[in-house]
C-alpha cells in the first residue's frame, strides 16, 4: 500500500519521487519552506498529493510559529500560504487545499481558540484532507472500475497513481485498480512520460508493486499501439478541470485524445471534485506552468541536446473537453455536456 | 556542409552520430562487416544514409575480396548483400541499394569484366549512389521549398537531414533548407524524438550549424504547440514509402500526421524515390523493426525504468496516405491519389 505523504511527530514525511523507481528513500521535511521546496522541485507531485501537501505544509508552519499574538499567527499563517501557493499553478488542489485551511483556521479564530487549540485544529483538518482524499480515490476506483471491460488493457499518461495523491488507491490508477478489485483481468501501457519520467518511474513501479502487467512505451508509441488494437480504454488523471470540462493533465494528454478519438477508444478522466475548478469557466483560463529547460536538455549529468539550444518545457496541456467520453469523481460518473454534470456533482 | 558518410581509400569512413551533439568523431569502417554493425549500431541512420552505406559496404567488401575466381568472388558479394540486408529491416533504401549493387555486379560480369575490374566498378557505383542522393535531395529541397510560406513554423520528427542521407541537403531538412535558400524566414520546431533522441541530438545540431533557428520539444509536446497556433507545417522523412503512399517513418510520425490533420496543418513527406516501395501495395506489408527495450529503460548506464518492466520498443509506424498532404521527391511533388502518382513519378 503506497502513501507518499505523511504525517509525524517530526514534521512532513515525504517519498522522494525523484529517486524512484532505484531508490525508496523517505525525506522528513521539518519546516513549511521545506515542504514548498519538496512541492516545486517535485519530491512529491501528482495533483491530489499536492494539496494533501500544502495542507500539512501549512499545519507544519503553524504548528512551528513561536509567538502568543494572534495578528502575528494570522500573519505568519498568510505568508505560509501565499510561500505555498508560488510552487506550481497548475494544480488546482493546491490553492483548493490552502483556501481550506485557511476557512478551517477562520472559523477556529472566530470560535475563540487560543493559538495553541488552532495549531492542533490545523492539524487535524490536514489529516481529514488527507483521510478525505484516499476516500475519494475508493468511490473514484470503484465508479471508473465498472466501466473497464474485463480483459482489456488501459492506456495511461504520466502517473496518477497512489504516489500522485493521497495514496493507497490513485485516481486513474485508482480506476485499474477498482476493475482488478472486481475480479476484472486489466492490463496496462505506461507512456513513459517525458521530461519527468512519471510514467517510466512512477506508474511502472507502482504496478510492479501490485502485479498489475504493465507495458512501458515512449510517449510517440501510443498511437501505434492504438492502431495495432492494443488499447480499449484510455484513463488519466488531471491537475485541473474547467467548469465545463476542459482538462488539464500532463503534457502529452491532448494529443493521446486526439489519439483516443481516431481509433474510437474511450477517454476517461479520473480526479476528486478538488480538481474541478468551477471559477475557471474554460481551459482557456488554466495557467500552463513552464519548467526549467534542463528538465529536457539533459538527464541528471548527461548532455542530450546541444549546448545553446531553444527549448519549450510547458509541464501541462488542456484536453478540450469534446475529447472526454467521461469524468470520473467521488459523485459518480460526469458526462457531456460537463457544465451541468460537474456543477451537479458539487450540489449533490 | 554535412557529409556523414565517405568513401576513402582506407574504408567507409562515418561520423558517429551516436556521441553527437557532445563530441564530433569519425570512424573508418574496414570491412563489410564493420559497416554492417556500423548501420545496425547506428553510427549512420536515416534511409538515404542507409543506402549509400550499403553502397559503400559492398564495394568495401567486393575490395577486400582476396581469391582469383569468379565464382567464389560472387558468392563472396552474395554473403555481403545477405549480411548488409539483416541490419535493419525497414528502410527500403537499404534494399534499393544492395539491388543496384547487385545488378551493377552482373551487367559488369556479363560484360567479361575481371574480378579486378568490376571491384573498380562497384567502388564508382557506390559513388554514383552517394552522388545521386545529393542531387535527389537537392531537387527535394528546390520543390519542397516552394511550398513553404514565408515567415513560417514547420515541425519536424526524428532527424531527416543532411545526417539521415548522403549529405548536404537532407530530405525533410532539405525542405527547410530549400525554402531558406529561396530567401525566406523559416525556423524550426524539433521533436526530441525518443527513444534514440535523433531530434535532440542530432536535427538540433544540423540547424544549429546552419543558424536555422530552431526550438527543441518533447514528442508530447507537439499537439500542444499546434494547438497554440506555433506550427504552419509538418515536414519529415521516410524510411519506406507503400506504393499506395502509406509512409514508414520514425516512431511518432503517425501521431504527429494525426495532429496536423486535426489542426488542419499540411503535413508533408520528403524522401527521394528510391524510399518509394512499389513491392509494397500499402503500409500493412512494411516490416516494422523492434529495437533492445535498453534503449527505452536506460540512458547510458542511467537506469529510467524499474528492473524487470516489459516494454514495447518499436522503432517505426505507419501514417495512411489519408493523411499526407504530399510527398516531395526529386521528381516533384506528389498528391493523392498517390498509385497513381508515385507510379508516375518513376515513369517519368
Amino acid at each position: 500500500m503506497i502513501i507518499p505523504v505523511k504525517w509525524s511527530d517530526e514534521g512532513v514525511e515525504m517519498l522522494d519521487q525523484r529517486l524512484l523507481p532505484t531508490e525508496e528513500k523517505w525525506l522528513t521535511l521539518k519546516t513549511y519552506a521545506e515542504v514548498a521546496d519538496g512541492i516545486t522541485d517535485m519530491v512529491v507531485r501528482g495533483a491530489p498529493a499536492i494539496g494533501v501537501s500544502a495542507a500539512y505544509g501549512i499545519a507544519l508552519g503553524a504548528k512551528n510559529f513561536v509567538g502568543t499574538n494572534m495578528t502575528d499567527f494570522e500573519d505568519e499563517l498568510e505568508y505560509i500560504c501565499q510561500t505555498l501557493g508560488k510552487t506550481r499553478p497548475t494544480a488546482v488542489n493546491l490553492f483548493w487545499a490552502i483556501a481550506r485551511m485557511k476557512r478551517t483556521f477562520q472559523k477556529a479564530k472566530e470560535e475563540g481558540k487560543s493559538i495553541s487549540e488552532i495549531k492542533q485544529v490545523l492539524i487535524e483538518d490536514a489529516k481529514a484532507i488527507h483521510e478525505e482524499d484516499i476516500e475519494s480515490q475508493r468511490l473514484i476506483a470503484k465508479f471508473g472500475g465498472e466501466l473497464l471491460d474485463d480483459n482489456s488493457t488501459v492506456l495511461t499518461h504520466c502517473n496518477a497513481g497512489a504516489l500522485a495523491t493521497g495514496g493507497v488507491w490513485g485516481t486513474a490508477l485508482g480506476v485499474v485498480r477498482g476493475a482488478v478489485a472486481d475480479g476484472k483481468k486489466i492490463s496496462v501501457i505506461a507512456d513513459e512520460t517525458r521530461p519527468y519520467l512519471q510514467g517510466a518511474r512512477l506508474t511502472a513501479w507502482e504496478l510492479l508493486q501490485d502485479d498489475i502487467p504493465v507495458t512501458l512505451i515512449t510517449d510517440n508509441m501510443s498511437g501505434h499501439v492504438m492502431k495495432k488494437g492494443r488499447v480499449q480504454a484510455v484513463v488519466v488523471g488531471s491537475d485541473r478541470i474547467a467548469a465545463n470540462g476542459d482538462v488539464a493533465n500532463k503534457i502529452g494528454t491532448y494529443m493521446v485524445a486526439v489519439l483516443a478519438r481516431q481509433h474510437g477508444i474511450p477517454f476517461y478522466v479520473a480526479a476528486p471534485l478538488s480538481t474541478v475548478d468551477l471559477n475557471c469557466p474554460t481551459g482557456e483560463e488554466i495557467p500552463i506552468e513552464e519548467r526549467n529547460i534542463r528538465e529536457i536538455t539533459h538527464i541528471q549529468q548527461i548532455q542530450l541536446a546541444p549546448e545553446g539550444i531553444d527549448v519549450s518545457n510547458y509541464a501541462f496541456d488542456v484536453t478540450p473537453n469534446e475529447f472526454v467520453t467521461a469524468i470520473i469523481t467521488e459523485k459518480g460518473v460526469a458526462r457531456a455536456p460537463y457544465t451541468e454534470s460537474l456543477r451537479k456533482q458539487f450540489e449533490d
